[in-house]
């Protein structure tokens, strides 16, 4: 199902991991190494010319790389070696022949399967968290500017799903931001630092450059503008599972932002709503319907995300110099986990941007709730005088009454004499209004939007 | 990555599993839910014979498929819609329409967009079931040939990858066949079972169908082949979970042959190898590997299996009549679980219908032991006189020695006077060959074999 | 943090996944072991008479086992040991000893450390699955009551979180015993089938009892009843993964109901609310709070379980006769598969048990959806005059409309002269009533309850 | 089975992951709460003392410990509340007001449930992450060792389980530290990022101080040693997410070592050994056994590890201001992580530096192998004259021939007049020594060296 799955992937990131894509980095990386080896006199210039032209043609024409490659064709020859590279350097030596049979002799000197596989690996992480990079950004902005516009309009705070006690859809807002940073630079460290050079020849030590070793790295990682590690790192699996984790994050921060936008666009509590456009959100059997999509496609990738990325670090105990089974899938897992990463930011751009907010309905809602959102505050005003275990025990008790009776609480609470001498109405009234509630709320979005506007630009 | 990937996917299966496949299933339902309701009258005849005819057309002739829904195009609708229904029922409504206009209003009447989605899916579910069942038989009568033929092949038995004591190649590899008749049928029965028709309309409750509905039921089940449950499943997540523990467990068969395999494929222990053809395990760096191919595929699938069938298991909580984000996935995560069963059954049956056995290279590796793997009949010779613990006192202490020394283990019981005063010389060698080992593996082995033969077809 | 994580534990079923419990079960397996080679003439009598009484004396009384075996000083042993069973077997061996040197030479004879450990625990696994079963059944029987009191309570139906049509409270709780019986019936079933003996000695083929282990299987078995497999099967792993699968899937059974409770008591929505006791569900911060407590321990477990599954899923490529750390951990991972489904199951049993049903709220909310939930039976009224399509177009506009001007559908239909034009007032007012909606609902409600019943006992 | 699973703990961390050192850390945050409160003049100084003084007695007492609290019995009462929160306070309010009834009146004030739980478990992350650096440090010093000492010891290079061409142990070795090095400091770095205070109140916004908020909470952080976030993280799973993924990351490290040690120790190939030790790896059934018991323990927290940090990876879609059942498990789950993970570290760390290397054997293993290990080299050598394709195609023609005979590849080579118009005797002797391979391996050795001990202390 190639094409019906692609409901729940990401058009924007899309043509970055596409199986051109990845021969496209593969030729990169092929054209890279026979320079750099030229660099090091391994390989006549003219060879790493042709090489080097082949490989630029093939990997910028879409036309002339399905010819050379065949990419349905390739991945059947692939199962049978049991490598994608084995079939792609036969048909690339080809296509180098036809051009020059002396350059044809240069092709893939020295590298070994993984090391195409995941260095091309490599650069599309790089590009693909560049490119997500960027659509955090975005998402992020959207998201800032929410919560600056929406600092004093209030909401219930819930917890347990229960409400809970007033506070700021800004801050609201800002909690996701808080999130989302974090998802954002620590995914752009994580590219940063692991997505780098694999290459290491056949048993990962580089034997057949001999003491050029050293040199032809250097000038690979150039190149490429992969950074050299200190070894080559076949078995060293962490390093791709620490950038599907981080990914995964990236999911579960936009989840987050689904679930809660699902959960505020309840039929029954509308404080907020996904944009209306056509084609958007219908239901085949149910006319009226506004389905939150955007938070579906969001919600969808906070569940499959986990479970991918469990697959990269469920397979670090490989085996020997290169494992057996642990290492194959790590590609198009990467792939698949920048896919549903960008499905959920992209999905959640559009919603962000769009949301609706019915700031009367928020504050009715918070009415509607019968005050006892304002039984911590009372019990605080209460506890000065009577200790937090006495005030909390009166509180309850007062609670447990009203809501027996469907009394609100502030009648409730005036109707009590132990109150009543302690707390003047005038007092009560100053208790029950949301906005006295918001102090340490505002403190804190503007500390995370302060944040955000810090962390600058990511690269 | 479309298509590279596909060197991850079963050849024979792909086509159950295709963009088409997925359409002509949905076009299945639509058909038969037409003729269901033409049948309790709640549709005309001839509106129904028209959609069941362009239903039919569309479903058997890729080119008019493709011209009619271009699932590219559809599944960008489809991400917009949060559904794949919506543009598929839009795009079949005009497809009816062009042919007639009146029976294009008696399309996907009653219906809900999971309902088309679901049973398409179940529909899929029961034919890979099938095509899997057959490979998986296959794979069990290469196997149990296998433990056939080397009932009397000694080989060494190994625990926590340590020799540990002598058992038969056939008695190994019937516990391999014991395994995947398990899986065999407990796949067949979980999709027996579980793959039932979906159908209950906007809410589950079939209301649009009035009084008419479990008749409408009765003949879109027997239409389908589709079992009817006793309600709508929206909800109900286990289903489509069970199934894909299942293809799990299917993976899990497979990759145990293929890591015992491998590790019997070592350079240092080649007693076993997978069958050599062109284009086969070969290494761009290494002219002289063989590499474990088809092991490596098996063992792909069983690192990557039981993270997709987590993806299911871990979506049972949903909300409500119809959840958010936690069953939209679920046909093509579904898919993947046949794709990578089917990947991992078919290279296994490619390895052992072609396996070359080194059985001069097992004796050898168990005569290479030193005679240690005997220890546990000294033991229990010694244990009729001294007791078992005494025993396995003198005989660990004797083997600590030996191997100390570097001594085979027949020849330091012989200079042992304690063992020389309970043992005689022949009653030592008997000790000393694999043969005396295998009357229990033998007795399993056929036991294992009976039920094979007794589970009969899969049906 | 052994004792405060029991806060996530099921009280009921901690006595049968204790510390004593598995010692229990060890030892059982010792005493069944000694017996049964004495039935067949490989221990004498009086040994396995005196092996019998030790292990039952340990078993039953609390503090001998406890000076006997010493758990944490055990479990200290088995970490150097690498397994439980050689501390276990040497203090077991001692403690015969003290009654019998003579018997104390006949303890664990022929079997090896994985046969005590996952005999022992599969013993634990089928009571466990009793236990489970019988909290099951009550809870079934506990959501039949409901479903069977609400079968005529109207209730909004609700899909992606939004108001989709009405349905009863009865059918949607039918929903879960839906679910709820599969998982009873199919958890039963799976330990029937797959909790059986493990015995096959040092590498499997119980070589060490020669001619006399079928008859030693036997008599093993119809002890422990626990049936007797074709083959020992260390390295089939699929066994205890299959049961702890289903455990994840009575979790997510429970997790469901859970999860639909904690909606409808949210606090806008106020339809359904967990049973008020004290200690119950408090805030510590929030005294007016009545948290969904029992959901979340439901949903709770609805997380957790999955994962743990997928432990023993991704541990079924094992290696040769017996597995290098893919089965050790298996006893004490399906220990906390039994420990989470109980405190699920046991959560949900309190809560629907207690449940407090708010009918007026329920229809309160249905009527207060501006009629939008009767879009898709206004829209199949006017589709058999105008087709489905057009039906469908026009009851999108108006409900288009309605919404836009909040103005309740019912109205906006009759303003329409089209649809005035189709449909009568009093044809529209029979629209506008849940009633009417629910006949298919109850079919499939009764249809659950009968397949409830018939299901009978679970043994 | 509370004790007996402890055989997969590590006795280091057990006494920071206790009931007690929960415990102690909730003291210690109801005491640090207390005097920052005194400090902004919220609570009178003199109960902030009594608090404070016996918080104090409490935690570092176990008896007075668990009289207070008595854990059993309080995991029951916080199941009922569904929060360990509330029944702690109470039971702590009682103990402050034995000592003072006008303190007991300023108990956890301000402060919810989460507070107090999370705050706590980041305290036991920094003290878990510093112990478990500790340990990884000793770990990576051992391996270092062995690869400083090994730099020249030649072993086969092993890629997909087969002989690829000769590398060094220590090259090998150095793979390890490579991933070990990254896993100390990248944990490290998570939990300094991470574990950070939690303080919200209520709903999250400190509503309950007002304008003293941001005051109390710089002395709260700063008496924690807890980092001050810029707002609370109630609802902000993926830091307590990142710190276990980290922790998988550790268990994958040390599970590789694990893997290898357990495939170089196989009887067949008997190049490394776990140490010897009394009741180390012996096995019940077979008292020659010495099995790898390390590696085991490591092995499992490999497959265990992953699972349980998809738990909290797969918790991110929270609700609202505090979720519902995905926060509550968290504090631990991430408490069976650090103890997986320091069961992992512990057993390598016996394991490595005990670790026996046979360098005969690993000779001899590179010997046996025919020579096929240096057919890249060969193939490298004619490629300078032949280009690679045309020399890869002879030598591996060369290399099936010498298989299909059983005969060594120099003899092969030596033999083909092909190959002997180019390299001479003497050429292709130089050309089968594994010194002439060890050029690389010994240059990226060096480089993991210099940077494991540039990476200095972790704090």
């Amino acid at each position: 199902m190639a094409s019906l799955r692609t409901m729940f992937a990401c058009e924007r990131l899309a043509p970055l991991l596409s199986d051109d894509a990845m021969l496209a980095a593969m030729l990169r990386f092929e054209a890279a190494l026979a320079r750099a080896q030229a660099d090091c006199g391994l390989v006549p210039r003219d060879a790493a010319g042709a090489i080097d032209a082949v490989c630029d043609e093939l990997a910028t024409d879409p036309l002339r790389l399905a010819a050379a490659f065949d990419p349905p064709a390739l991945a059947r020859e692939a199962r049978r070696a049991g490598t994608l590279a084995l079939p792609f350097v036969t048909r690339l030596t080809a296509a180098v022949a036809a051009r020059s049979p002396e350059a044809a002799r240069h092709v893939h000197v020295g590298a070994t399967s993984q090391d195409v596989i995941e260095s091309a690996a490599m650069l599309l992480a790089r590009e693909g968290a560049r490119a997500l990079g960027d659509m955090l950004t975005e998402l992020g902005n959207a998201v800032a500017a929410l919560a600056d516009a929406h600092r004093d309009t209030p909401i219930t705070g819930r917890t347990l799903l229960q409400a809970a006690a007033p506070v700021s859809f800004g801050w609201k807002a800002a909690g996701w931001l808080d999130q989302l940073a974090r998802a954002r630079a620590l995914l752009a460290r994580t590219v940063t630092e692991q997505a780098v050079l694999q290459f290491g020849g056949a048993a990962g030590t580089l034997a057949a450059l001999g003491d050029a070793a050293p040199q032809v790295v250097r000038a690979l990682s150039d190149s490429l503008g992969l950074p050299a590690p200190a070894t080559s790192w076949h078995a060293g699996r962490d390093r791709i599972a620490r950038i599907g984790a981080e990914l995964a994050m990236v999911c579960g921060a936009a989840a987050r932002i689904g679930r809660d936008i699902s959960l505020l666009m309840q039929t029954e509590i509308a404080e907020a709503f996904e944009p209306v456009a056509e084609g958007r959100g219908g239901s085949s059997a149910m006319p009226h319907k506004r389905n939150p999509v955007g938070a579906m496609l969001a919600l969808e990738a906070g569940y499959r995300a986990p479970q991918l990325a469990a697959i990269l670090t469920a397979q670090l105990a490989t085996e020997h110099e290169r494992g057996l089974g642990n290492w194959q899938n790590g590609f198009f897992v990467l792939a698949d986990l920048f896919d549903v990463a960008g499905s959920a930011v992209e999905s959640m751009l559009e919603v962000v941007a769009g949301l609706r907010i019915d700031a009367g309905r928020m504050s009715a809602n918070l009415e509607r709730t019968g005050g006892f959102v304002y039984a911590e505050a009372v019990t605080l005003a209460l506890a000065g005088q009577l200790g937090r275990p006495a005030a909390a025990t009166l509180v309850e008790r007062i609670c447990r009454e009203a809501l027996t009776d469907s009394r609100p609480l502030r009648e409730a609470l005036a109707a009590d004499s132990e109150v009543g001498a302690l707390l003047s109405g005038a007092a009560l009234d100053a208790l029950f209004t949301p906005q006295q509630y918001l102090t340490g709320a505002t403190a804190m979005l503007e500390a995370v939007l302060a944040d955000w506007r810090a962390q600058g630009p990511i690269d």
